[in-house]
């Protein structure tokens, strides 16, 4: 098909297309004459990939080049797919916290690791987004998620484990490295959602009129 | 304390701690001399609360100016309060996918909250953003978290569950509407990072290395 139809048949602007060619997002169309381009099912099914993480998870462009990349290549060990996954959604910047919370969170968190026996790096960066979180939600006294910590780890390492149980189904390597990456991206606005629509029942329930 | 000791309390440059007062979202400190303005611990827990908004959860300045006012005004109602936390949380566009994997993802959305007894608004954004998700997981045929929904929504629930119980142990309405209003929204960075550690865990058990 033209970039005509593939814009068509995706919902996704010329202009956006050609955008995603340059930036090497998108692999060129096969040349069917000088000018021309031919486009595929392969162009649909990544262009729809490229557009659910940028418009559902807000993962910048550079970011998304990369993890299609680390997908193409299929060299990379899976276990380094997924960090790559995972720093795509986890700030980068630091939060100034007081001393007195940011110790008690760094405590806190490697008790916990210890206590579940997670096997995670000393440097991922998840855990300092964790940390700086608690020693936040502590600097600005609001105890009730720093109390039930470990609550919240059970039921989300239940996800965790819902999650993985639905990749490894996938039968190729290739299929589970996609399914992995995407998973993990979509996956959490998925939760993100979900989580949304719990506290507003449970908020209406509650609340509703006062 | 005047600004340059504000901005040593909090770890919050001057010239940024000056743009928050030109936002409107840091109140004006007391004028000590026609120059001289002089700022006490409500700034400082201000200036932290503004900084986990906008570093931890990315919540956009002008957002984050809301949600103050709406925590000040105090008059709106709790249930309203949530909503505008949500807003914050949810991403405004639209995504197009098949018209199949739209309709399929609207029905099992519907389903989902009338076998919960879920009270959701027709209209809450993260309705919007869990069918868009759904419908581009199954368009890019990702079905492990699509046939799992009901899995995954029963472990978010007991999140959501453990995030009311916590902030229901507050005494005054004012301390209420705050912590909701915190713990949604920083809830969400917690819960993230929770899962990503979770999955790297798991992710090291099965994959790593090959």
């Amino acid at each position: 098909m033209r970039i005509g139809e593939l814009s068509k048949a995706t919902g996704v602007p010329v202009p956006t297309i050609k955008y995603y060619l340059r930036e090497g997002l998108l692999p060129a169309g096969e040349l069917s004459s000088p000018n021309q381009a031919s486009y595929g099912d392969a162009h649909v099914r990544r262009l729809r990939l490229i557009r659910a993480l940028i418009e559902l998870a807000n993962v910048p462009v550079a970011t998304v080049k990369e993890i299609l990349e680390s997908l193409d290549t299929n060299s990379e060990p899976l276990h380094d797919q997924i960090g790559r996954a995972h720093r795509a959604l986890t700030p980068t910047r630091r939060l100034n916290s007081t001393e007195d919370a940011r110790a008690a969170a760094t405590t806190q968190v490697q008790e916990l690791i210890a206590a579940r026996g997670w096997t995670v790096e000393p440097d991922a960066p998840a855990l300092v987004t964790l940390i700086d979180t608690l020693a936040a939600l502590r600097t600005l006294g609001q105890d009730g998620p720093v109390s039930r910590l470990d609550d919240y780890a059970d039921a989300i390492e239940q996800v965790a484990r819902l999650e993985i149980e639905g990749v490894t189904e996938n039968p190729t390597r290739e299929q589970l490295a996609e399914s992995v990456v995407i998973g993990t991206i979509l996956g959490e606005t998925l939760i993100s959602a979900l989580r949304l629509l719990a506290q507003e029942s449970i908020s209406a329930d509650l609340w509703k009129g006062r």
